[in-house]
């Protein structure tokens, strides 16, 4: 069997043909821009999509995007990376376009969903993945489904409190674990401490790696704060398994012991034995088509 | 039909007879001791079932209790109110004596399910049900299950980190959600402000109602907590009902709007236009007959 798996990332979008194994092939990219519209932004996912549905005889498509999505309906309602994309109605279009089902949902279920059926979480009857990214986000996998939550919202663990009263995020409240452990977060952490700004998370690390006292330390507060926010979910959960993915779990040679240490040191001792914490795999075309598996073993 | 309802609460057993509409009748109240030893425990226990298994034809046995508990086998680890009781095996020990099988929970997880069924939580798809008792408690009731979590231990959300480096918890941790509202956590911020300790809880909330500023302080900053760790279940589950039960939430009228107001500015507001805010109904014995009908409905 072939899969088609399609993967809306900050400026590209990605595809991949997948099979029943998990092996990926014949990948491409198409490079979008922030100044496409709905039309221009149709053309090249069609233009993507065209060769696959000439060479293979599809057994399903799945589709990944940032948020804010409307997963029942199929809607990307707006982009971070695409501002002048507004409402596109991602679902309908493919679904005429290539005649079939899209399996559709936001970047941090899918790759939840892909750790548990390709990644590290195989096996996981209890997995959490948090997406470290922009932003911070999380996708649970209970019993091997995959939970939503109200429309689609589901596990918005960037937006919970663990310092009350800390620094001001992006959503208006004080003290998410955002503004303390994500590309945005670090960056905004870095500046107030330095008054002086780094243009991406790359240039942050990099600044760790060349020993900036400043973004040592701004780092090593965020993996407490990812720690306590790992506890949390945790505590609450029960989960087996934790496993971190995207940009910013590329370094994690510079943070993932300490982030483990500090969660075995704050977790009951009998969910802490059994715990699990790892790096993911990080394959979006992977969590892309674990959406058509979602669909077939859980309806 | 009539089911049986027992509840182990702190200083003693309360039973009535429940039927399927939740009307509560005969109730009665054994008193129990700190010096209390597993057979005395036994033989409270046999006093006051031994009059309703004459008297009635029941259906089921439905029994809540204090943690640590191991709800699979039917253990009472220990009791913070009975601390001679050790490993009582209370399921096998009903079952014995009244050829009945036992449905038996935390009573944390009791109270979820009794407002569930029979209170504040009625008609919820994805209720969150906080116990403000002793310590911070929690259950939840998703689609109309109760989450269990691994061998029963789920929903320790008095145990999130809320306040990053805050005030100890009995837990080790620091800046539990416990640490600020529970009676352990009121009382011991109360002695922390005021040097002066407290006897119960009931003498915390009579001192707000005096006007003590140290107490009001320390109830208004406990409210704070309660708000962000109802944010974190909020954002995390997108529960569309939360209600507070418990012994503090008797004194619902000195911090039950300031917790709504609070609550509602930091959710989501896709989350928070529908999200219900209650105190519940309370009755420990609709809660553990509530196990029977989840036994019936869910396996």
């Amino acid at each position: 069997m072939k899969f088609l798996g399609l993967d809306i990332g900050a400026g590209s979008i990605k595809a991949g043909i997948v099979d029943e194994f998990g092996f990926v092939e014949d990948e491409s990219i198409k490079i979008t821009h922030s100044r496409m519209e709905n039309s221009d932004f149709q053309e090249a996912l069609k233009t993507i999509i065209t060769p696959y549905l000439s060479k293979y005889e599809l057994s399903g498509i799945g589709l990944g995007s940032p948020g804010p999505i409307d997963i029942a309906n199929g809607i990307i309602f707006s982009s971070a990376n695409l501002p002048k994309v507004d409402k596109f109605q991602i679902k309908r279009i493919l679904n005429d376009f290539t005649k079939m089902e899209i399996e559709f949902n936001n970047d941090a279920n899918c790759a939840s969903l892909g750790e548990y059926y390709f990644g590290e979480g195989k096996g996981s009857s209890n997995l959490f993945v948090f997406t470290l990214g922009t932003g911070l986000g999380g996708g649970w996998v209970w019993n091997g489904k995959l939970f939503n939550g109200f429309e689609g919202n589901g596990m918005e663990v960037g937006h919970t409190t663990i310092i009350r009263g800390g620094a001001l995020c992006g959503c208006g409240n004080l003290g998410c674990a955002e503004s303390y452990f994500s590309s945005k977060g670090l960056l905004a952490r870095y500046k107030d401490a330095s008054l002086s700004s780094l243009p991406t998370v790359k240039d942050f690390f990099e600044q760790v790696r060349i020993g900036d006292e400043n973004a040592k330390e701004i780092l090593n507060f965020g993996v407490e704060v990812l720690a306590e926010a790992t506890r949390n979910i945790v505590n609450l959960l029960n989960v087996d398994t934790v496993v971190y993915v995207g940009g910013l779990s590329q370094s994690w040679d510079l943070f993932g012991d300490n982030l483990e240490k500090s969660i075995r040191a704050k977790v009951f001792p009998v969910l802490r034995d059994r715990l699990q914490i790892k790096k993911g795999k990080n394959q979006a075309i992977l969590g892309a088509v674990s959406l058509i598996l979602e669909k077939r073993n859980h309806g």
